[in-house]
């Protein structure tokens, strides 16, 4: 009923990756891969230490289980955790001499440096990778051929030939992930920073909700979810990660520890002050404990200046624009008026968008210009009778 | 163009709240509340210490100036940033000797207590608030009629008349909001773990970013960016409400410092290792490092463990049911076959959800059920021929 069940082979798909492709490692992202690699007509062998997940794999059209008289490979994907992706690279390029052979863990340096200490010549047809993608949910059964698409996929290919890199690049490719070239220090660096920091981070703000009153957990609003939806992730497996990428991941811990105790420091000035005293003050909070808000303003104002460094969603830059927001009349031609009028003012308008819900009569045009044209732009718009909104 | 529209009623709200409505502070919070209350019919006088703030909420529909000659409100909602509240509070309450006074600060106890000291009897008027609502963006331009729409709104009514506390209860159910009875110290408490830690969190974790190269930024993923949302909110305003609630706030600041604090001391040992010696034995990372594994695994599984008590999204219990997921091939039929052999089975299936992606001819059901059904369920499908995933 379940098993043997014939994929279907992508017709759009055009890809430059031959098989075979053996997937050792049939977790999260290696079943991902390997139906990715299936669905576009690729042969796709697999291994696994477990015979449960294997089967799975199998029963899920990710390809066959690789069996003594299967063809040798071209390509061997290493998706195994990272504390045994070395390991199991090296006894790959030896039991593959013909084969290019890649891993997917999240921590490249020391993966590379074991590799490089024990295959001698053969480290050239090896090349490391990240495929940024993921989700919560682990293992075999969460697997998507889609997972990979129009995420980044790094490539580290320091000490390997040309045909190895091209062969990985262009798997990389073939399962609509977007290559990205860099050195193994370099992407450690970066990804304590943008997902093991934002990992630990998460946990250890669920963790304080562990004892919380029920009555408190009701009132639990968007903001909490979203800092803490990571925090669902296996322990385990994160355990491995977070330790291949030690150092960088405690640097940024320490930092973080540096302006947490600030933080303390700032606010506990207040906190030993119970009657409030400071608190019932006419000068408002500034005036009050300027040292508490002096630390908070800190490290709130240099958390909006690092958020607003995130890339857009589809990889754009981040908004490097300046909001000019206009009330509009919820009549018809209205913001048909409003785009005629911004064009005689000459402004190009970079993005757009509408602030309106039901009920109201009037909504917030926010029309992002160049930093330089937004005050040729409010004043254009305040001389044809719009209100323009000054913020702050 | 823009001013003077006459905002529609809503023929379908049937409300309590008797007008006048006095909206001191024409914020975020303060003018959705004017729009809300102004769409249902309900007369609102509007006064901002901002000539511009409030004119804009003026000009946005969410009701009249107050002056000289307007009608005394009934009901005065203060909602200026928390530092000032109290002040407010208390001349509101002189000023507007009919009136029942509330105020939606984010910090009650503080608040409260000031009230209580200089109010006299004049204090049975007074009814504390938080409608646990919001958006980073703040201001009246960023107002929302539906802003409080299934939101919870906390009411802290120690020491208050049942009229006064009447009048808030309405005017929260009206504006569509779920009101929430608590004393002021539960409350502090609540939003400390709920709110104001996940901000600053939040804000520590961004704070990493603003000096991380445009390379590193270029592989943020869902995971930095769901954690980081909140990092965008405005550093002013939050130090105001994170100073008035210090004492809850420094606690919860303190028990992470001290989980961190056990995460970096376990972490560095594998970092003062760079040869990696350690990490290249062959028995996998709990062989080799068990101290920096053991302080990871100990923070992220209570770190699940917080997560699983968040309520589900519409208020309901968070899941206490065990999945079974099976693989369903992509077949006509196969979905009913499945079902037809639940019901065999006489389990109950509290939830469903399909794992599918296109391309792929098999997809896995997920089955919810009561945890001492999963087993028989498992074995009923098992026997009838279905493919059951084993996790773990």
């Amino acid at each position: 009923m379940t098993s043997g069940a014939v994929p279907p082979t992508n017709p759009h798909a055009v890809v430059s990756t031959t098989g075979p492709v053996l997937i050792v490692g049939t977790g999260l992202l290696g079943t991902s891969l390997a139906l990715a690699l299936t669905a576009a007509g690729v042969e796709v062998q697999l291994e696994d230490t477990s015979p449960t997940s294997l089967a799975l794999a199998r029963d899920m059209g990710a390809g066959r289980v690789r069996g003594a008289s299967s063809p040798e490979p071209r390509l061997v994907v290493v998706a195994t955790p990272p504390d045994v992706a070395a390991d199991v690279v090296l006894r790959s390029l030896d039991a593959h001499p013909g084969a290019v052979v890649t891993d997917v863990a999240s921590v490249k340096d020391r993966v590379r440096a074991e590799v490089l200490a024990h295959a001698g010549e053969h480290a050239r047809r090896y090349v490391g990778s990240h495929p940024m993608a993921g989700r919560e949910r682990s293992g075999a059964a969460a697997a998507d051929s889609d997972l990979f698409v129009g995420r980044p996929w790094v490539i580290v290919a320091e000490g390997a030939g040309p045909d190895a890199e091209l062969a990985v690049r262009n798997l990389a490719v073939d399962v609509g992930a977007t290559p990205i070239r860099m050195g193994a220090t370099e992407h450690d660096a970066a990804v304590a920073a943008v997902s093991h920091l934002p990992q630990l981070m998460s946990s250890l703000l669920a963790a304080r909700l562990e004892t919380l009153p029920e009555s408190a957990l009701a009132l639990a609003g968007q903001g909490l979810r979203d800092t803490t939806r990571i925090a669902a992730s296996d322990p385990r497996l994160w355990a491995a990660i977070l330790v291949g990428n030690a150092g960088p991941v405690c640097e940024l811990l320490r930092q973080v520890r540096g302006d947490l105790d600030t933080l303390i420091r700032g606010v506990e000035q207040v906190a030993l002050d119970p009657d409030g005293e400071q608190y019932a003050a006419h000068g408002g909070v500034e005036t009050i404990a300027p040292g508490a808000v002096g630390a908070v303003v800190d490290v709130m104002g240099r958390g909006n200046a690092g958020r607003a460094r995130i890339p857009g969603k589809h990889g754009g830059a981040p908004s490097r624009y300046a909001e000019v927001q206009v009330l509009v009349p919820d009549a018809a031609g209205s913001l048909g008026r409003l785009f005629s009028d911004v064009g005689e003012a000459g402004v190009n308008i970079e993005d757009f968008s509408m602030e309106h819900s039901a009920g109201q009569s009037v909504g917030v045009a926010v029309l992002s210009v160049v930093p330089s044209a937004s005050q040729a732009l409010e004043e254009a718009l305040d001389a044809r009778g719009w209100r323009v909104v000054v913020v702050g």
